[in-house]
């Protein structure tokens, strides 16, 4: 393949890095798309094949062993099932399956949990391997689409995101997060827990509706417009964890809201639906008010009830 | 006061309606001051005199009682505590406070159920009023700020609503959702039911980051920017409860997500904070998965298990 130049960051004309891809379930295969897309010489391996010789058609080399795709970059990119997959394909220690991975630049994409990305820092490290984690904020139809919103969190060595930064934000936009491995994980973990919060409270707000004679994609747009007109009341929460002071700037009282659950729960009731995603967090905005609380700070107390 | 015409919806100049607006906690002041800003008549009436009487100042008619808040004006504005609160003051039948509601058209802000709110109607109709229920989509700072994009649903008579929309329409934009009398609170607590599951999220991911080194102000930014971009999947949702297809559009499989919920409770546990604001909603996948859904639908089946 023709090796082409970019403008990289720092205004030098660079030779796109070869990259090694291994995992190609359907987001390593959008990543897998865009790498090719701009040039880079991409190889790629997958458990099974197939997906891999798809790619290969594309003008992805296809490995035959997860050996052969570490040996044919020094940048490998991890986009598996699972932390414990990265064991199973590439050995927990070089004994395992005889994989060198000896001054490969590794980063891994794989969703794994703060602990999980420490610890792989550390087998990197045992390994001879640099090692930078990574954890996308995306859903593959949002890899390669910069106007989607997506990007990847990274975490670890700074001077190894810097060094990769350019080969990186091909198909998603970086945001660094720390030298502290876990943090990429974190960040990404706790975006998306929130967002499944979102997704339950948008569950039980259909669930409300769905024996009335309303037509769920006109109670769509109402209420993503909501959630997002919404969505900014984090700010206040940071400001008031910050500063220790919960009264500053409500514009709802706990002690208001606390009066208004039981119009939700009856609500609820009144429509057949099972309270079990909100009841949760009336619980804790109650205990709050009644462990001491003030009737007129916002509902951030919440987070310290969450605190063991 | 000086009686100004302003251009309505129909182009005709009209006099500016007076209003009558009963219960001044937070809300029902802004809204009273964008009426006296637009040079409506107003007439106020709360329970505690303190808030009336600084509204004087600005311009209201202050009612000594509820009786002559009434008695003031054909259109009677509910913005009372709660909807018990509007029995103890208007009585909840003519006896018990000889108030006279007849030939007025009573708009209920209060924040209600459904079926409350169906029986104010009742309760309208028996004392000779004509009756209109709504619901405020919107904090106090958002009231006679257009850009902040509060607004108020409005269901009942449409004829009623048509007749008072321009007044209506001073304080907050208006969003009239149908002739069944419930659907404006239902419409409400819909609402307000997903941004509790999204705040809800909210506080879990704060608690993720609340003993690292992490500034809550760093991530609030990232968590509206994420929960913004991810709003817009209740279109998804709202096309496959059309449907009843919940595997057409699918960006991550229910076995997916289910497999990766170890990671987000185990982030959890390693952070020290308690999974109970999102176990809930994890619980429900995993039902869905193994009670029948298929593994390459989306999340929607969990607002089937919802419905009792």
């Amino acid at each position: 393949m023709a090796q082409n130049t970019i403008e990289n960051d720092t205004a030098h004309a660079a030779e796109r890095t070869p990259v090694a891809l291994l995992g190609l379930g359907t987001m390593g295969t959008a990543l897998a798309r865009t790498w090719l897309a701009a040039g880079h010489p991409l190889t790629v391996w997958n458990r099974t094949a197939a997906r891999a010789e798809a790619l290969g058609g594309e003008g992805a080399t296809v490995a035959g062993t997860a050996a052969e795709a570490v040996a044919a970059s020094t940048l490998i990119v991890l986009c598996l099932l699972d932390d414990a997959s990265i064991g199973d394909v590439l050995g927990e220690s070089a004994a395992d399956t005889g994989i060198d991975l000896t001054g490969r630049d590794v980063v891994n994409l794989t969703t794994s949990t703060p602990a999980q990305a420490r610890a792989r820092a550390e087998w990197a490290r045992e390994r001879g391997a640099r090692y930078l984690d990574g954890g996308i904020m995306a859903v593959p139809p949002m890899v390669g689409v910069p106007q989607a919103g997506g990007y990847v969190f990274y975490s670890g060595s700074q001077d190894l995101f810097d060094r990769h930064r350019a080969t990186l934000a091909v198909p998603l936009a970086t945001t660094y997060v720390g030298e502290d491995t876990g943090f990429a994980a974190l960040h990404d973990i706790a975006l998306l827990s929130a967002m499944y919060g979102m997704l339950a409270g948008a569950a039980h707000a259909f669930a409300l509706v769905r024996k009335e004679n309303i037509d769920p994609a006109t109670l769509a747009p109402l209420l993503a417009d909501w959630l997002t007109v919404m969505a900014p009341s984090v700010h206040r929460t940071a400001d008031q964890l910050r500063t220790g002071d919960y009264t500053t700037g409500v514009v709802s009282t706990l002690a208001m809201q606390v009066a208004g659950t039981p119009t939700f729960l009856d609500t609820a009731e009144q429509q057949g639906v099972s309270p079990e995603l909100l009841a949760p967090y009336f619980d804790l905005m109650r205990r709050r008010l009644t462990e001491g609380g003030s009737a007129d700070e916002d509902l951030t107390g919440v987070v310290d009830l969450l605190l063991r």
